[in-house]
């Protein structure tokens, strides 16, 4: 049995109390809000507090909050050779401040408050300063994912920015495209079997060989057509894409 | 029964022919190809041709040759009082030249030869001069796909140009995801979930809604910090792409 506390209870705090809570092996001794009403919800099943000073023991404490508040909130915390985590995809471990046992529990997925996550298939990137604590991290990681990932600090900061391409840049292109669809009177979902094939098809290929379009083929004819077609920003946006593009496929 | 010919066996043409020939209703009458070599893998099935003053009856010609071939193949066609269609996503319905019926018969898909496609799925996007030609395009469409639309010229360049965005331009985030993972001795499979999130969830809600990451929070110390770590294109990328977000978002 591994015992967890779980401190703030936002998106990712309340996905972690559920997916733990279905897991057996996993016992959640304490729910930490500074806000208590937040929590409310909790206390039939859990102790919940809004005071650090009345934190019980537990194996593994899981800050949740927002990254910014990290440092200090954890500096105020009166933890000793305890193990204490954090989830963000983009701080250092060194984040955490005191004089307790640092980690890093980072489920790399895009998580929406209120949509169900199939924690499964999310994988989890886990990071201490000992081999003790990180194996409390990767059982821990290993009892609700199948997909658990040793990644220290910078790679880490890396993965967050590639995820910024391939999540936060590509929805926005995914919005491009409904805006053009919009404007001339069509069904955005006539683009979905695209959007799934251009997801899927990278899980065969890689995405330099699944490459395709006027970019790649130096179509300057049709390239030019294009860009003719928008302004502002997005026409920016579509030569500075076919540059990379090209550029990238040498 | 509705009869086809294939004008050109290319990607498209060869993946038409697959699933023409897996429907009942639909006889494909002839395959025509500037070079007879490449066709003879349907010469036990179809009659094949690499003269076009040699084609045969049909109700409808289905050019699948390049789009830049399109006007002059098609005037070199001996039909008339015939219904010809192209299959480009970027060409005008009058690109055709020739004193037959004209239309379009645009399967919207990246279409990668060898890969097995689910027409089904397929968006269809047919145009045409009449109603009795439009019924054919339709019924044809109706008898592969699920998904049939009416789009005309403007429709679908513009439809093209909101394909480049979501599956070329796409594409080409996931390959710089990749190259930062591999520089960073990071599996790229790491990525995968969030890639197929990202594709999925603009299912249940729009892209505008789905939009997340240091962008629209408009977190400037995040957004510094992940230009600092690019150069060259993918900075400017980084950044044009950011403001973009931003712009489409106030």
């Amino acid at each position: 049995m591994i015992k967890v506390a779980i401190l703030g209870a936002g998106n990712v705090g309340s996905h972690l109390i559920r997916v733990f809570k279905k897991t057996p092996t996993i016992e959640i001794v304490q729910v930490y809000n500074r806000s208590l009403s937040k929590i409310e919800m909790y206390r039939s099943d859990y102790k919940i507090t809004d005071d650090v000073n009345t934190l019980v023991d537990a194996d593994v404490y899981i800050i949740t909050i927002s990254d910014d508040e990290i440092h200090s909130f954890s500096a105020s915390l009166p933890l000793q050779n305890k193990l204490v985590v954090h989830t963000s995809g983009t701080k250092d471990i060194n984040e955490l401040s005191g004089e307790f046992n640092k980690g890093v529990f980072y489920p790399l997925q895009t998580i929406t408050k209120g949509k169900e996550i199939d924690f499964e298939t999310i994988p989890i990137c886990i990071e201490a300063n000992n081999i003790a604590d990180e194996k409390i991290l990767f059982d821990l990681a290993n009892l609700i994912s199948s997909s658990v990932h040793r990644v220290n600090s910078l790679q880490r900061r890396k993965l967050h920015l590639a995820g910024v391409f391939v999540n936060n840049f590509t929805n926005h292109l995914f919005q491009i495209g409904e805006d053009i669809c919009k404007s001339n009177e069509l069904p955005f979902e006539i683009l979905y079997p695209l959007i799934q094939e251009t997801a899927t098809k990278i899980l065969a290929i890689h995405p330099k060989e699944a490459q395709t379009g006027p970019a790649i083929r130096k179509n300057s004819k049709t390239i030019a057509e294009q860009e003719a077609q928008l302004s502002g920003t997005r026409k920016e946006l579509y030569t500075l894409i076919t540059k990379s593009i090209q550029e990238s496929n040498q």
